[in-house]
């Protein structure tokens, strides 16, 4: 290492790092980038994993292939559990520690139980690969469960599907269980009809895409109830158990509950002597560095940052993007510090709901139905990592549209069923194979 | 269902299973095809999940699209754990009992440890997708461990890879981590390098690939030997522990270690009422039926057969198909119960050692190198079941032909990884975010 060259940690392999990263590709600056994975993941598509419509390795690049290459930067997986601001250093869970000139904090959100952590037991999020995987099997065994019982009633909670939370993840994840529920099952089940599923999206306001133009939110909903999903609005959840979903004045039987409601900022970030807002996001200065340590930065999902308008930025990949791009060329030297602040460009908001349905805000212009699809479809492939993800997910989804059915409809891991009859076989325990039956 | 109509019930939806379902489409008999997984696995590509170039669902389809169409039958997600042959019943885990006119056991092998069923924990197999995974994360993980450490003795367990087994899996999987650790990873990391990986293959017997035609056994040797793999031939292993091999007159220090030794029927088989060959394998008649049940059949990795010339059939895909199809059309009708014998058509064998790399016997024509590989290729994309993963996996090889790296490096679970200093983030317990360094 160079005696003059500075050393960055960026933690954090999401949109925000790496788009820092990239823009210290080649430069005379050394660079850690740590993440606790080994990939970056294109979260806005992580739905359709769970959806049974991409392979994991469809919407996630090894970080190493992606800067990689480059000698300056190393990547590192490992967990980092401390940061001391005052003595500029992190420290790994494995014990060590590393000193830093600059520090990029791009640690991201998860999703926020509101004090309720039992929940998420039986309500899972969306935010890893593992946690897309789990839903997927969820959906899949609930079919195969249902396919088996006779008692209609006692099927029932099986075949509903609960999202909590009608933001984008809620109403596309929605959207596909619809299709997955509604459509592709038709021809493979003997027992169960598209018509015994019920599809139920709770937003606890009084309406879902908060935060898109008029009038995407009205055109979305229409969309979602015409492919029979109930939409209910103005009840908050109230508590979650075991196959049960309370709300103000009403409950849902559902062994399918998936949280879509509401993120908070990676915990790290208390540890940073910074203000926090109420969902911990770190309050940052114009250059999105730290008011008391000018060498620190937070960006993306864990940094509260706002427009011109006043209005906080949402936590969404574009906003990530463009601050990482704004520090890491601050970093590189091609933006001057003190001078130069960040502007947040809103290209507009998309979500997509369906085969050919969607909808689409692009600098004020709207768009709805399968025009907002094809939007939809060529801005995520062109956003993708790498031409390889670009070309998967491209071919996967012409595939789908024109055949009509789920690509990845696999079950490879029950562990996470306590409520179904169909045990794991993986689970040695539960088989007497050699003896007579119990 | 119709009175008349008798009921065929399958167990197992690999090669043989799918085989004889297919035979029976349409036809009219009640068919129950019951596997413990909800899909098809194409077996002899699993290896290549394990080596990070194909992901799970390019190999693997849901048994339902495959066979579900068809209205006489059912595909039922569960798990056999007895037979009856004197009252024609199985019993499924659940406790349900289901009375059959016909059985068809299609349950295939599983690993074979010579009683040491310890083993298994340090030295898995592959043979479930679950397996292939744990292995893609052992050797991607590995890599990401030998890159932290800077004691250069203690790293080298780690980056040594041991094969046991030198039939095709595991000449197969010896290649494609050499591929792996020797090729890919150059560019990607700064600390380890290609010279400090080791794989060896052992194999107790004094041949690899034993029972392919010369000259393909010494070319395939040569070919492993070319990339670096060291071979050890006549030496059985005697002991694993964690992170050692132990074998007549040696030992291997290594955290990575892959059973592909020999396998053993399905131990299910031990309850029908017939004779079991040393592998647990059922001897049966000329028509593949039972000696003493004439309405039993078994076929597949769990049916001890021989060719005309009088030795024992391999446990491989075209044995298991072409013994489906048989009983298939014995059961619809086709081949007369009592006339018609099975015999096996033996097409020739491959094997694939690398880009470029392979060993073909097609009908007593032997090929090697590029053509064998491209010929390894032609047929394996012909065989896999649908179009839509024929096409996937031939977009994967021509983009890794051409672009030469893996597709699919993602670590996606570690619990399975005791020895890594690296932590799993989901195992909550180890994390102390909240808290100072400990």
């Amino acid at each position: 290492m160079n005696q003059a060259q500075k050393h960055v940690i960026i933690i954090g392999g999401g949109f925000g790092g790496i788009s820092v990263a990239k823009q210290l590709r080649g430069k005379n600056i050394k660079v850690t980038l740590i993440d606790k994975s080994n990939h970056h993941l294109f979260q806005p598509l992580l739905y359709q994993v769970a959806a049974a419509a991409l392979s994991p390795g469809d919407i996630a690049t090894p970080i190493r292939r992606i800067v990689g290459k480059n000698s300056n930067i190393n990547v590192l997986l490992g967990e980092v559990v401390s940061i001391s601001s005052k003595e500029s250093k992190i420290y790994l869970l494995d014990g060590r520690e590393i000193a830093y000139d600059n520090l990029v904090i791009a640690v991201g959100a998860r999703y926020n139980y509101f004090g309720h952590d039992s929940w998420s037991e039986y309500a899972p999020g969306l935010k890893s690969v593992s946690d897309a995987l789990k839903i997927r099997e969820r959906i899949l065994l609930s079919l195969e469960e249902a396919e088996q019982m006779e008692d209609r009633e006692a099927r029932k909670p099986h075949l509903t599907y609960v999202l909590i939370g009608g933001g984008p993840t809620g109403v596309e994840m929605a959207g596909a269980i619809a299709e997955i529920t509604k459509k592709d099952i038709q021809s493979d089940y003997r027992n169960i009809s598209p018509k015994d599923s019920r599809i139920v999206l709770i937003e606890a306001s009084n309406g879902i895409l908060n935060g898109y133009p008029k009038p995407l939110p009205e055109k979305a909903k229409k969309m979602l109830k015409k492919m029979g999903i109930e939409i209910i609005l103005g009840k908050p959840v109230t508590d979650i158990e075991k196959g049960k979903v309370f709300y103000e004045g009403g409950e849902i039987e559902s062994y399918n509950i998936i949280w879509a409601a509401g993120i908070v900022a990676n915990p790290i970030v208390k540890m940073l002597d910074a203000e926090l807002d109420r969902n911990n996001r770190v309050i940052v200065k114009e250059d999105l560095s730290l008011p008391k340590h000018e060498n620190i930065y937070v960006i993306g999902d864990a940094a509260h940052t706002k427009n011109k308008q006043g209005q906080v930025l949402p936590s969404i990949a574009p906003v990530a993007t463009q601050q990482g791009q704004f520090v890491g060329k601050l970093l590189a030297g091609r933006y001057t510090k003190g001078k130069d602040v960040f502007k947040y460009k809103d290209k507009g908001s998309m979500a997509t709901i369906g085969k050919a349905k969607a909808v689409a805000d692009i600098r004020g212009f709207k768009f709805s139905g399968f025009t907002a699809w094809m939007l939809w479809s060529v801005i995520h492939i062109l956003y993708l990592i790498d031409f390889r993800n670009r070309f998967h997910v491209f071919i996967e989804w012409i595939w789908y549209y024109f055949a009509g059915k789920r690509g990845v409809r696999l079950i490879t891991d029950r562990s996470s069923c306590e409520h179904c009859s169909i045990k794991d076989p993986q689970d040695k325990e539960s088989v007497n194979v050699q003896g007579v039956k119990k």
